[in-house]
């Protein structure tokens, strides 16, 4: 299932100049599904990313920290590799060797050297990557690379996703066009800690690494940053963001108006795949925006909005759409702001005004609560009453269905 | 639902000289179901409690907090009153005049000061506490008050626990004999964090104010904060120590061997209280120790496993007896602990060694993790090479009945 989210449909993928995917059945997994894909760059392209902090962090993303620290003008990266099936994590030495072992089979057959791919997996964990498979998928992934090929790549990456997500879009800077299209994945194992498994976004401006590196940084945090499905921090997190060099825009500075635009227009497209991703997450029936507001930082409005979002209580109550809002009062309680006053709170949900200074609002209505929680769309608001600061996270609920999922997932 | 937990029998549960217990259908929320308990004590007894540290804490725990604050050997604690239902918490000033109103009440029935009364609340927050209901109670309550009625006591703060959670034992200590008896309750919204709502544990030795202070802080550090079964903290947690002084034992240091004596047998009473409630967790099928061992530190130790014992991933695969045991990696991984050299890590299921220096062992069969997930009770340890620290936690697993019980909780 996936809340209000409709289906990217191809023709509205617009193809980026300087990037070719092509993808494979190569039965890492299962048979009879898209799960390889081969992202090919123009040699102007620059690419950046942001990774898990998991300290399990996955052989691949290993791989793509070693091969993004040695990129140099002369050896940029040319292609990422990514496998559906198995995330090839908690997989020791052996993992690493079949990471670099699909790098260097790629690059041999893309005339690059094994430094210039970055490999990506997702999947189960503690299992041997078939590197085989994945070596054998790769000429029909070559076969079919193109520029048009955006929903076929988004649908190869896809996990437990019902769908597939993508986004795209157009827009002018200074006077020059410029082409944005991105794809992600992912409906468990999603509390993002650097982005999440996995989002790629990429555009036809040129822009040097160094400012590329601060605008992934940038959007990760205002978007794959903010959202949570069930808590757990995924091994295999990765978003990267591709500036293929090949449009007609190219930033030479952060301080130009340009790169402010370019970053506006990066954080909009990464805001949107990650509620994609909330959308669909694993058995979500409702999307929940969590904006906590007047607190003295963004640590602490965070703090308390990831302590709303992971709360099964909560979650299992706007999955039955039952106004149990205490719920929401206890896990701010729980949040771990130490000298949090909340005599001073106040809580709303949508346009309704539950708890006043901490307590229920006495104007408040059971029957109003009811209205909103039967909505597939909520947004809550906590005012904490202690400064200016203001963070939103995202997330869904906890339903049955979510539990069937996980329950069921290997299987 | 409850795993291996054998119901207590009343004839089990050994009066303690020193409390009697009285109990009655209020109606607080439901008709016809026992939802208030008083406990009068004797003149000599002695009363210390450790609270939930949710920054919501309910009203019933800030008058305790005053009340116990307030004690003295010419006006000590003679009466605890609770009642389901009702959680008084997110209730603001006119809960804590409730919750006020409810010791005047219960005070003036028995002859007491208010002050003398502690109050506690268990059910839905942000709701008004029917408070007229709960003082129309009391006589009932009050006239059958008697010392072995521990069974209709832990039947009386039940709320969505299935069985009622109580134990008992006598011991000698130094040739006197101590009788020890206690109740908890509590199925979900259980992280305790300082100790869970509710529980009780009375002895009839004689123990100064300062030791008992001390002694209920051990015992729930041991056991009432080990436990988890969705990471709610409570507003409510609640865990009392009572030391009646009726019974032969009296204690006088803290370098004694009569009260080291005494700490080891409440802080093993404490933990089968503790574990009770796992057993009962909500939806629980499975009950799961997580010991995380050659740790730094106890907090990284206990870091990591909460981490674990909090994952929803981790939860349902162990409800569908999936030995999908990389989601254990995950959850390590992304404990917080930032220095973890995981290629040190090693992690066992029972006696089967699944992951040996962070990567698959290699001798690890599927068949060996299978046969271990598919127990009701199971051992996950982790061993981080970084020192000679441990520390264990106490949880359950995640299944479709936890979700139907928390989407119905309130209806």
């Amino acid at each position: 299932m996936a809340v209000n989210s409709p289906l990217p449909v191809s023709a509205d993928l617009k193809p980026v100049a300087g990037i070719e995917l092509g993808y494979a059945e190569a039965g890492v997994r299962k048979a009879n599904r898209k799960d390889l894909l081969v992202m090919k760059l123009a040699p102007t392209a620059t690419v950046a990313g942001v990774f898990t902090l998991n300290r399990f962090c996955a052989a691949p993303v290993q791989v793509c920290k070693t091969h993004l620290a040695q990129v140099s003008d002369a050896a940029p990266i040319r292609a990422l590799v990514i496998n559906t099936g198995n995330a090839n994590a908690g997989t020791g030495e052996e993992g690493l060797a079949r990471a670099n072992a699909t790098c260097v089979e790629l690059a041999s057959l893309l005339g690059f050297k094994p430094e210039q791919i970055l490999p990506f997996s997702t999947g189960v964990i503690l299992e041997p990557l078939p590197v085989d498979r994945i070596k054998a998928g790769l000429p029909a992934a070559i076969s079919n690379l193109k520029t048009d090929n955006w929903f076929n790549a988004a649908e190869s990456i896809m996990t437990t996703d019902t769908q597939p997500k993508a986004a795209s879009r157009t827009l002018t800077i200074g006077g020059k066009q410029v082409v944005m299209t991105g794809i992600s994945k992912g409906a468990g194992m999603i509390k993002p800690n650097m982005a999440t498994m996995l989002g790629y976004l990429a555009f036809d401006a040129k822009v040097p690494q160094a400012l590329l590196n601060q605008l992934v940084k940038d959007a990760a945090d205002q978007s794959f940053n903010c959202i949570t499905i069930d808590g757990d921090t995924s091994t295999n997190d990765s978003f990267m963001l591709i500036a293929t060099g090949a449009g007609e825009l190219e930033i030479t500075s952060a301080d130009s108006a340009e790169y402010k635009e370019l970053a506006v227009a990066v954080n909009a497209l990464s805001q949107n795949l990650a509620h994609q991703i909330i959308r669909d997450g694993e058995g979500a029936t409702k999307f929940i925006e969590i904006t906590v507001e007047d607190g003295k930082n963004v640590e602490e409005c965070r703090k308390i909005a990831y302590s709303i979002g992971h709360s099964p209580l909560v979650k299992t109550a706007f999955f039955a759409s039952d106004p149990n809002l205490g719920r929401i009062l206890a896990a701010i309680g729980y949040a771990g702001v130490d000298d949090l006053d909340v005599s001073k709170l106040n809580l709303y949900l949508d346009d309704v005004w539950v708890a006043k200074n901490g307590g229920r609002n006495p104007d408040y209505k059971e029957e109003d609560g009811q209205r909103v929680m039967k909505k597939s769309e909520i947004v809550v608001r906590v005012k904490l009453a202690r400064g200016t600061a203001k963070a939103s996270v995202w997330t869904c609920d906890l339903s049955h269905e979510y539990v069937t999922i996980n329950a069921d997932y290997r299987s």
